[in-house]
């Protein structure tokens, strides 16, 4: 099966069990997690070869992160190691009226974000991926580290590997100038990247597009084509979530390919962590892509995945492909009954 | 009572519990330590106001901070708030053959180490202080927090207060230069302290003499009176340590005064964690000048302190006077009989 | 009060705490349990004698599994020790979509499984014995135990005691055969039965009649009247479950005897850990005929058993009678309102 | 800001972790509570100087409690020591259908309720207090606690300041006798208050009238004006409580001052941990009538405060003024949605 | 085998895990215990039938007692339930020099020293009685206590049955008058045992002699045959105990009967929980005068029972005669070596 | 750097924490070990590719496995998955007198004992493997298993790889026909090893021959030699243990190699978990034969790497060669002084 990296950090999550704050509590479980973590474990337990190119330091923190991503079943052959630290960030579970809190340490001090371009062998890498994620939220970092995304991006393309890039367009992390700043890093990846994971936001960000008073599905198919048409894209895709009164969410993938939407049944479902749910589902519409499935049964497997990854502790899913379509079809029963 | 404050980090402290090690465990404790946190809980806990000077972030990781800094008994109003981090570090325990490990997180960009020195109105702060506590590892940090250091102190001085500095000299922070780019800044404590702990290999450095090949004791008594007498410094104390083959630790204190050295019976103990037990003995060491006990007796309560230190986990003593001299008088006991 | 014995397997119940998969967690909470423990215990709690007879090996989790009998109130003393293994199973919990998960170690090789008949004193055993408790699951295991059961059974009968059955037939337990090979076990032991638990699906296989496309209440009154006629059975009772889409399930319970069934109200409430349920109505059933209660009191009685199984840790409910009638005054209250 | 004290009783919270009952489990978490700790405790978090006035024991159970609250950011100042025993209460969660259970110790015989007059300095703590806060429970304890209850409120209004008076009378507290042996307490204690906290049914007992057949809003309206005319009460307050079919809970405030009335919005949230959710509301009433906040605004906040106290493990609320004032806006902005 | 029965209190015992102090700590871990449970706990292990003669309160706590008792292997068909309240310690581990903390809650209003002799049926408790096991620390209770004592062993006398008297004085227990107090009581007692635990002091007080400055050894075997005859008594046994340097305990164990004295080897051995070692010695010697072991084979015994019940968590000592066997002849092999 | 590969079982390790008994407790901790883990764990942190040819079976228990397997860095591509069960033991630790206990369940019917020989491809995993590790705790168990281990071996040699054997002979495993039978299974496998791990009993088995009243290496230098030429064994290791008085123990590793015998120093160290320590010494041998270290340098590293193995929690050593250097240096230094 074909070899998939992805470029990204690896942060260390302190979190405090239950649901007592930093201030009451006196204990913390750590893992570690990414979203270059999460759909490369994904893709492992869908039978592919799923590996994170990074860096990491080399003090007991680094081994720890490196064994639990060998213990996801990540490829770490490619991950560098150097620099001084990991990027951690603390996390306090809400409950009803009083939300969670997330509380980041240093992060642009970490190892990834520290380390030079000229310590990654870009070309060497490439050769070795056929698959290259990428993600937004990296590349707000910093100008070295979006200087090292497009460069790898190009390079796969130049060995005939393909790009997925997920949006993730962050306001707070680009500062006051926004999307103004952001624009010109988004435009270079995106002409790179032949999968896209986007919502209509993000597209109307691209077009440069206020957001008409449409509803999101209109505006969705008005966006999404637009963009891909501009930039070569081969196919798109995302998840709409609704937050209900009794506490379930509810959500509706869809997957855009050559001119034409699919979209999944809407999943009702109540929420354990929500975290690192986009990432199952951008790790199940890859995997479709990879096997080419039919659009229908990709977007409904990502949906489905993406509702298991709300069911477990911790930021990354962990499923086969049997119990995500197990999943898929005792949801589709229930609601024929 | 008086007021006696420090200046000085508060860090947090991540702790494998158990012998696990990092890449084993998935769990940590956690709490909050720094020479002047140890000094001004233990000073509490004998009677007196004492009040920690620093500087922490507005985070829910500082509030656990202030939290935690209140349950030990440590004054909280000096405290100012802002920056964005906690100096960090992880504590994975050895056992027999294979020693435990420390692994820090950024501490140079902690709230305390990038704070300015006007935003502490050091005239202010003098006025609400009667001793002030400062550490040699707080002189290595950068020149905006020793700059702080200096500035306080002579403030502190200014409005008829005493100094206290504890040398703590170590040779990793300070770099390639070492001790030529410690001494300017060390003299410039020594000037201003009326109490300094030190041991003979910190009395060497400020004299700029190579350790003579006599014993320590010899050492000792050639080389803390000239210090004394070069930097106007009333009192000096400090410890000796030995580990013994059974895995205990023997502990000497001393306590030179007015050209005398008084010298404290050897304790020998078994130790559960050894962390902070130099900050105990500073802390009777403080607490006995202030009353004015006999040099003998405060350098035996010291001794007993910190002997107590290492009988309990975490970094910070909490003993009474009462439970210190208990501590003493059995082992007296124990050892007449 | 009359001494009830269950004959039956005990296994080790090894449960991931929290909702980690096995591949995430590192620890187990354990505890023991079986059907004959479960209905012991809770008549224990009625106030009668409540003995197990089963086979325990002699090792420290054998011991473990005595010690945890007894904390239950379960009656030890004719419980024998040989053998060398206990059954045990693995227990992960689900959450929403994610579908808990029982992985059974090798239960045909334990203690229980593997004892021979003459090593059990049958008569001195049925001598002691007012009322015995057998259940299909152990009916399911081997040629040995089917045949202990049926000649203990015989035994009781003799000695003038009472025979309550639980069908619980379940199919992936009797192999390809299905219940061709369960029909004459099932027939034996009926005709030694006083007292059998069974729902319509039971009755329908025993007289091995399609089910018809009724309903289940008429279904139910149809079959159970037929079995108990050919089989001699003085009283027979159950549970419908509904699973209502809030995650709350609702029962309710019939019981029928002498040609009239009997109903409960339908209870519905949320659920903490479903196992064991069945034998916390089963406990009550029979308590309530021992007791010679009025038919509907023992029905609603039995049913706000099984719910209160519902809210507790373990399988084994722990609840007296006080408790149960209280249960169940409040939700009638509650519903009143 | 003013400095705030409450009179009145610390009692050690020992709960079984999970939901577990004592008989299975083996282990607890404690804290430590009371009226007076929850509302000190909340009002520090306001930005006021919350003091308790008590009497704890010169032991290692009260070392640890006043470490506990000054972890809570109480004022441990006026605190005395002495006496033997704290009073504990064990808590057994309960789940769905199965009630929770709380067992007390001996609260009669603890340093608090055995404290004598004289042990007080009634007129120096007053002259340290700008309002005091007294509680129903503490009333309840013995004629000592209510003597010195009484006599604190008195000498505080002879210093210039304000009593608040919570009434939460509870019959089992009272004995046989019940309120007609209460009343001459409540009628002393009303007399000498200000604010005071209760519902319909406190203003009937203390206007000795039964209920008549009419809602609750009507009986409030009618009942507290003329309990507040009686004995020149400047301010009344309280919560109607439902409990919803879905376990959710909904509260609505209202405050009475000066002839008119403002209710909250009712608010409707799942629950954590009920406990301490009056003392909240109190707290918050106190902090909007010293903060002079116009009658509306302070009757959301106080039902925002309480709303969010349901949702954090322990008795005591600790949330600052922005946190209370967002739960409450995004609260709106979803009930606009 | 015969059914020995104990007369006294059952306590709770919370417990901080680890060496962390109350203060520090925020769990406990519980257990139930007392010197009749210890007793009777290792009679039953030794395969007696060992019952406890005490009042429980009708509470979840009073539940959770016997249930704990249960898991033990106590017969609890001797207990009766009432009162309100068990008495109850917290333990804190000491580590080092800081040494380990016991702090008691109002035992003297515990349901067992609450309850009135009526509420007993002496005459038939005796009559289900072969021996009974009585400890001068419930003698210390108060006047209530004492009477049920003297007039269960009385009537356990009558019937036919043995008493076996564990001296344990406690001067703190008896207040000023110190022995004073106590003797009478002891003189009853004394009068009635046939086996007494006692060491030198015990019988030097009871013959109301001074110590000689002889060694502990002269004093033994001076003083307790004079009791012996003083009092008819058949058999009386005890330990001394020595504390290595090295933390490690020596005990030796010596039984007296008949004008001989037999002494057991030292054992020198470390240890995890002291308490109870003194009752699983007096439990070992119960179970060799009942078995009529030969003298030296019941000291040898009852010093390993001692030794084995320091290496194990908890006040009770779990072990069949053929682990204490083991332990004493491996021991003894080691020592040969 | 080569592959090499371990034929073994993987065994669940179900520990009770802390020193209470199963009957104690009601928590375990787990993780996987078996000495072919162990082996290639270790030899992976020193660089090689370690690999594990095993069975698992395809349930929750058997991903834990291989979860818990890729954490310690063994490579699983050669694992094939089938059967139903995985071996477990549950582990009791004991305390000073009291020893721990192990408890097995049923090894004979795990997945690795009940696979067939022709389910694995033996020339397709020889022509992976460099260096074959096999273990005489296997060979005891069953004729498929041998049978097994014997085709693997020498379709290794076949296609030019090493064979390490470790003799590991176990009476008890036997049965009692003891060496007899296990004598022709041996000597087929020392036929085929290039490495054996034994010591002088093994070598004294081997060769038929009793124990002569020589000390132990005087037996050693005497039959090692013998046996390896007899078999063409290329070199031999192992170590010689001593428990010492204080509960230390200590270690003295060996290593023949044509006709030369080196010694490691005698390493004397506390011990926190004894399980796995003679795996860690194989596997340091190997390392050292394979870098073709000097002879003295791989038996002092060796060494070394036992004594590391005691300090951690569980039984595969993660040590990289730095730490075991380092270790060794620090003990040497400790030595001298």
């Amino acid at each position: 099966m074909p070899r998939i990296a992805a470029f990204g950090e690896v942060m260390m999550r302190l979190q405090v069990p239950g649901v007592e704050t930093l201030a009451q509590s006196s204990r913390l479980e750590y893992s570690f997690s990414g979203s270059g973590v999460n759909v490369t474990a994904a893709l492992a337990r869908y039978g592919h070869n799923g590996a994170l190119i990074t860096t990491l330091p080399e003090t007991p923190v680094g081994e720890a992160a490196i064994a639990y991503l060998r213990k996801l079943g990540v490829d770490t052959s490619l991950i560098r190691r150097g620099g001084k630290h990991l990027g951690m960030y603390f996390l306090e579970n809400g409950f009803g009226a009083r939300p969670g809190r997330v509380t980041y340490t240093d992060r642009l001090g970490s190892s990834f974000n520290t380390a030079e371009a000229n310590q990654y062998d870009m070309a060497a890498l490439a050769s070795r991926v056929d698959v290259l994620h990428l993600c937004g939220i990296t590349l707000a970092m910093n100008d070295g580290v979006r200087g090292q995304m497009k460069q790898l991006a190009a390079e796969v393309k130049r060995a005939g590997g393909r790009v997925v890039f997920d949006c993730n367009y962050r306001p707070a992390l680009w500062g006051e100038e926004g999307y103004a700043k952001a624009r010109p890093h988004y435009e270079e990846l995106l002409a790179l990247a032949d999968l896209v994971l986007m919502n209509e936001k993000d597209a109307l960000y691209i077009l440069g597009t206020a957001a008409a008073d449409y509803d999101r599905i209109t505006q969705l198919k008005q966006a999404i084509p637009a963009v891909a048409e501009r930039f070569g894209i081969r196919a798109a895709a995302g998840t709409h979530r609704e937050i209900n009164a009794d506490n379930t969410h509810s959500l509706t993938g869809y997957l855009y390919r050559q001119g034409t939407f699919a979209f999944s049944r809407k999943l009702t479902f109540p929420v354990y962590d929500r975290i690192g749910a986009g990432d199952a589902f951008a790790s199940a519409i890859i995997h479709g892509e990879l096997q080419e499935y039919p659009q229908q049964q990709t977007v409904e497997m990502a949906a489905a995945a993406a509702m298991l990854a709300h069911t477990i502790p911790g930021d990354t899913a962990l499923f086969t492909e049997s119990e995500v379509l197990r999943a898929l079809s005792d949801f589709t029963l229930d609601v024929e009954r």
